[in-house]
C-alpha cells in the first residue's frame, strides 16, 4: 500500500509559478490537493483495515491468498483513477470511474473477508467481530450510488465518496487491540 | 518485489480525453490494461511463492544470497519488458523479450530452490516439498516455446505467457500453512 | 516514510552536460543538493523518533492512529514543498510553503505524542520520556518565525529550517535503547 | 535500499521502435544495462552487508544511528550518479562522479562499521568478525584510484569499480549465519 501512496505523492506538482498570486491563478492547485487528500485517505483507510484484519486471522488458505491479490490490484488502479480525476474532474467519466475503483476494492475487501472466515470458521476473531458486516454493505451501496449519479452531477458523486471515506475515518472498533500483543512489528 | 509493482502501476497512464468517446478511441487503453494484468499476476506469483519458499528455509549459504539477488535483478527487467511490450505489442521483439525475462526469472527461481536444497538437505522442508518440480520445469519449456512461436504469432506466445501465470495462480499446496507458526509477520 | 525518500530522490536531476564546466554554469546543481541535503535531514530525522516513538508505545488507541496518518500525510507534502522550493528558491512563496509544511509536521508529531500519553497513561515509557516536550515547542516557534521571516528574507527563514534539523539530528537521549531489547526487526 | 534500487529500475527504458534493427541501432541499450548492472549490484552488496552487520548488532548508539543516515545518504546519490553515468559515459566527468558515491558510501560504511565497535566493544560479534578489515580498505583505494584514472581512461575506471563489485559479491563470510537464529523475518 505504501506503493500506491508514493504513486499517489508523485502526481502532486507544485504551481507553475513561485509567486502566490501564481498559485491563486493556478486553477488545478485547490482541486489537485482535495483529490489527493481523497485518495490518500481512501488508501489509508484500507491500509489499516487490511493491517488489523490480517493481524486477527490465523489460517490463510489458498482463497484468502487470492482475494488479497485481488484487492492489490484493485488498489493498484487508485492512482491512475486518481490521475485521470485530476486530469478533469467536471466530466462525469473520470468521477465515475473512481468509483468503479472504490466497487471493486471493497468488493475485494469483502472476499477477503469472507474466505478469511471460512478458512477460520465462524468463531475465530474475525468470523466474530465481522457479524453482519453493515458498514462493508453500506459502502457498496455508496459507492454504486455515486458511479450512478456522476452522470447526474459529479459532485454528488463527490460527496458519496467523501462519505464513504468519513464512515470509515472512524476507527473500527471491532478490532480495537493492545500493540504489545502484537509482537515485535510496528503499528 | 513492491518496488516492482510500484514501477508497474507508475506506467499505467489515464486516457488522453475525460469523456467515455476518447477511452473507447484510445488504441492503449485494453491493451495496456491487459498488459498490466499479465505483469502483475507475473510479480505477484514469485511474491508470494518467494515469500513462502524462504519461510520454509532454515539455513542461508553464500549460494542461495547469490541466486536470490539474480532473481531479484531478473524480476527487476519486468517493468521495462512491460512498457517495451505497451509500447508496440504486435511486434514479435518486445513480445519475445517479455518471455526472456521470464524465462530467466524462472531459471534464477530454480536455482535459488536448488540452493536452498543444497544448503539444508534433501530431507528438509523445502527438500521434501519440491520433489520433481514438475511445474517449474514445465514453466521454463513454455517460455522457451513462447519465445519461439512470438515470431510466427505474438498471440500465440501471449496465450503460453499466460497459461504459465495461470497455472501458478492456482496456490501451491506445497506450502500450505497456518499463520499462526510464522510469528508476527504479515502474510 | 521510504516513500517520501524515494520521491525526494527521484527530484534530483544530473546537470544537463557532462563536463565540469557544465556542472559549473549549471544555476542548480550546487542549491539543489543543498535543499535536497535539508529535506533528507527533514524525513530521516522523523523517521528515527517516529521509529523509537512507536517502540516505546504500548496500546494504540483510535486517536493514536488517527494521528498518525495525519502526520504521514503531512510529510507527504515534503516532495512537493522541495520540488517547489528548487524550482524557485529566491521567492519567498515557495520558502514560507516548506515552513508550513515543517510546522504542520511538527503540529502532527506533537499530536500524536499526546494521543500516546493519553493511551498509555502519564506513567507510561512514553509519558516519562517525554515530560515538558521543550524541544517540540521551539521546533514550532522557529518553523513559525521562519514563516514570516521568509517575507523578509528567504535566507533567514532557511537558516531557522537548518537550525531546527540541526537541534534534533543531535539524536534524542530520551528514547535511548538497546537493540537486543527490539526482538527481530531492524533499526 | 529497495528505495534506491525502485529509482535505478525507473531509469531503464526501452528502445524507441519495437524491432531488432531499432535495438541494435539504439547506441543507449547496451551500455544503459551494463551501467544497470554495475549500479544494482553496488546496492544490492551495500543491501546485503549492511542487513548483516545490523543483524549482528546489539546496542545502538547515537553514532550508529548518524552513521547510518549518512550511509543511506550516500546510496541515495547512486540513482543520479547513474543517470548522469547513462547520459555521457564516455566523459570523465560524471565516470569519476560514480566513484565519488562509490568512496563516499564505503567511507560512510566503514564509520559506521567503527561506532557499532565503539558502542559495543571489540569483543562483541562485529568486533571480533571485523579484525582490519582490510576488504574495506582496498575499496577505499580502488575507488580513489578510479576517481583519479577516470581523468585518463574512463574504462580504466569502470574496471576499477567493476573489480571491487566482483570483490564483494563473493559472500563475506565473516557474518556466516543460520536463517533459524534470525527469528520470523525475511533475509
Amino acid at each position: 500500500m505504501a506503493v500506491i501512496i508514493t504513486i499517489l505523492a508523485l502526481g502532486l506538482h507544485p504551481p507553475e509559478g513561485t509567486t502566490w498570486v501564481a498559485v491563486r491563478d493556478d486553477p488545478l492547485v485547490l482541486p489537485g490537493l482535495a483529490i489527493y487528500v481523497l485518495s490518500f485517505s481512501f488508501v489509508a483507510i484500507y491500509w489499516n483495515n487490511h493491517h488489523h484484519l490480517l493481524r486477527a486471522t490465523t489460517l490463510i488458505s489458498g482463497a484468502v491468498m487470492w482475494a488479497n491479490m485481488v484487492l492489490l490490484f484493485c488498489l493498484s488502479l487508485i492512482p491512475v483513477a486518481t490521475e485521470w480525476l485530476r486530469s478533469g474532474y467536471h466530466d462525469p467519466a473520470p468521477a465515475a470511474f473512481f468509483g468503479v475503483v472504490g466497487l471493486a476494492s471493497a468488493l475485494a475487501y469483502s472476499l477477503l473477508v469472507r474466505a478469511i472466515i471460512r478458512a477460520n470458521g465462524r468463531d475465530s476473531l474475525v468470523g466474530t467481530a465481522i457479524h453482519a458486516d453493515l458498514k462493508g454493505k453500506l459502502s457498496l451501496a455508496m459507492y454504486a450510488a455515486g458511479i450512478a449519479l456522476a452522470f447526474v452531477s459529479v459532485w454528488l458523486a463527490y460527496a458519496l465518496y467523501a462519505a464513504v471515506a468519513i464512515m470509515w475515518l472512524v476507527p473500527d472498533r471491532r478490532f480495537m487491540h493492545a500493540h504489545a500483543d502484537e509482537g515485535t512489528n510496528e503499528p
